[in-house]
C-alpha cells in the first residue's frame, strides 16, 4: 500500500480516531499524523502511548499544513469544530470525518468551510462499546465497511484519494447520499442501539431481579443487549439528537409491531405470532443464503474469554 | 463421569433433545437412551444419524421402564404428552422437561401424572437459532446455567439425580421456583427475544431500505437481532403464549421507558439521554466486574465465520 496523504490531521482523540492512526501506520497510508483533542488529559494519554506521531495543543498547529483533516469528535461538536479550524485550512486540503449521521454533520459543517477546500463526509460502520485514546487497534475497520456520502459537488480526485485511504485502512467503501445514509443507519443501528440501552435500563429498575441474576443466567440476547448498552453516552446522545426524524421514524414503526405483538400474546393469537416468527426467519435465511454471516451455532453459546 | 440411570426417554427429538443424547453419551451417563419424535419423518431422521439408542413409533414404548424421561416438546404440548404417557410410566420413575417457561408447564403436567412418580421440572438456559434434530451437539450445554425448578414435594433424591445428571452433561445447575424463574427468564430472555423479533420484522417491512443493505451495513446490533429473530417459530409463540403476565409486564415498563427516551429525542433532552447511557454503562461494567463476560472489545467486529 502507498502513501495517499503526505499530512494527516485527527481532531478529537477518541476510539476511531486512534483506529485510524494505527490502521495508517500499518499500511504507511501517511506520511504525517497530526492529533489533537480538547482534554489536556487525552494529549498527555496519546503523547505516552505514541497515538500520532505529533499530538498538538491547538487545532489550528493540527490542521497547518495538512492535506487531509478528519473530524473525529462528536456529532454534536461538529460544527463548532469547523468553524475553529476554518481559518487554519492549506488550500486544497480535504475534510472529512467519521460521524455516524450524515446530513446534520454536513449542514452543521458545510457552511464554516473555506470555498477552496474539499468536503467528503464519510462514516465507518466499525466500533466497539470502549471509548477513548488507548481504545484504538489497527485492525477496526478490517473487512467492515465505511460509507463515503460525497456532497452534490464534490471533487471526485479528493472522493477517490478518501476511498483509497479506508480501502487501504482494510475497510470495503461504497459511496450513498446522505438522507439514505441516515435512514438506513437508523434501521441498522440506531434504532437497535436505543432499544438495547432501554431494554438494559428495564432490567435494572426492576429490583425484584437482581442484577447479578440477570447476568447470570442471560444465556441469549440480553448479554449482547448490555455490550451494545455500554457504548460511549455522548457519541449516542449526539447521534439521537442529530439523526432525529429517522430514528423517531423506525421506532415509531417498531413500537407499533411490537404492540401488535403485546396484543397478540395478551388474546393469546399463537397463529399471529407463528407467522411473524416465521417471516423474520426467513430474513436470518436470506442472510445466511446472500453469504453475509455464517450459519454456525454460535448464538448462546459463546464461551467466556 | 458415572451412569446416572439406567434407562432415559426423550420425548420430542429437536436440538434440546438431540444435543441431551450426545452429552449424555459423552460423559456415559445412561445405559440406554430411547427417543420419540411426533412425525416419521424425524424419526427417520434419529434413526439415520444414530440419535438414540432405539427410538420408538410410540411414546407408551418409549417411555416403557425408563427411569428417567424429558418432555423435550414446546411448552404448548407439554400437557397432552404428559396425558399421553402417564398410563405407561414405570412406578418410581423421574420425570423431567426442558421448557422455557416453568409455572404453566407444571400447571399443564402435574394433574396428569400418577401419585407414585417424581415430577422434577428443569430448564436448560442454551440454544442456538438452529431447530431439529440434526442440529444438536455434545458440547451445548457446557458451562452454561440449567435452573432446576422442584415441586414443593418432589423427591430429594430425585432432584439430585436430575442435578447429577445436568452437571455430567457440562452444564451448571442451580434451583429456584417457578414464579421467580419466569420472572427472570422475561427479563434476560422473553421479552429481548420478542424485541429482536420486532425489531427484524420492521426492517423487512420498510421497502425504502433494502434487505441487502439492511444486512450489508448491520455492523452494530442488528445482525445479533436477526440471530435471535431465526429462532423456533413454534417452541417462541409457545413461549410468550405460556409466559403471558410476565413478558407482558416486561414489555410495559420497557414501551414506558422507550417513549420517555423517544420523548427525550423529540423535545433535545440532551441531558435525559445522555444520564440514561451512563447508568446503563455501570449496569456493563458491573458484569464486567463481576466476572460475568470479557471485556475484550470484539462488539460489532465479528469476522465471517
Amino acid at each position: 500500500m502507498s502513501q495517499v496523504y503526505d499530512r494527516v490531521a485527527l481532531i478529537g482523540l477518541g476510539l476511531i480516531a486512534s483506529s485510524m492512526f494505527w490502521a495508517m501506520k500499518r499500511a504507511g497510508l501517511a506520511g504525517e499524523v497530526t492529533g489533537y483533542a480538547r482534554s489536556a488529559e487525552t494529549r498527555d494519554t496519546a503523547r505516552e502511548i505514541g497515538l500520532c506521531d505529533r499530538v498538538c495543543d491547538s487545532m489550528a498547529e493540527a490542521v497547518k499544513d495538512a492535506d487531509l483533516v478528519v473530524l473525529c469528535v462528536p456529532v454534536g461538536a461538529m460544527g463548532a469544530v469547523a468553524a475553529e479550524i476554518a481559518p487554519a485550512l492549506k488550500p486544497g486540503a480535504t475534510i472529512s470525518d467519521v460521524g455516524s449521521v450524515k446530513a446534520e454533520v454536513i449542514a452543521a459543517v458545510a457552511p464554516h468551510l473555506p470555498e477552496n477546500v474539499h468536503f467528503v463526509p464519510a462514516h465507518p460502520l466499525a466500533g466497539t462499546e470502549h471509548s477513548g485514546p488507548r481504545s484504538g487497534f489497527a485492525e477496526l475497520f478490517d473487512e467492515r465497511w465505511t460509507l463515503i456520502v460525497p456532497m452534490e459537488n464534490s471533487d471526485r480526485g479528493a472522493v477517490g484519494r478518501v476511498n483509497a485511504l479506508w480501502q487501504g485502512m482494510g475497510a470495503f467503501t461504497e459511496e450513498m447520499d446522505a438522507e439514505h445514509h441516515d435512514l438506513v443507519l437508523a434501521v441498522t443501528s440506531h434504532a437497535p442501539h436505543l432499544i438495547a440501552y432501554t431494554m438494559v435500563g428495564v432490567a435494572d429498575d426492576l429490583r425484584r431481579v437482581t442484577d447479578t441474576e440477570v447476568i447470570k443466567y442471560s444465556a441469549a440476547g440480553f448479554r449482547d443487549f448490555t455490550r451494545i448498552a455500554a457504548s460511549d453516552p455522548t457519541m449516542w446522545r449526539d447521534v439521537f439528537l442529530n439523526n432525529k426524524d429517522a430514528t423517531l421514524e423506525i421506532l415509531g414503526r417498531f413500537t407499533e409491531e411490537l404492540f401488535a405483538l403485546q396484543r397478540a400474546i395478551r388474546t393469546g393469537d399463537g397463529d399471529h405470532l407463528h407467522a411473524y416468527f416465521t417471516r423474520t426467519r426467513a430474513v436470518r435465511r436470506g442472510i445466511i443464503e446472500a453469504g453475509q454471516d455464517t450459519d454456525a451455532p454460535d448464538f448462546g453459546r459463546a464461551k467466556k474469554g
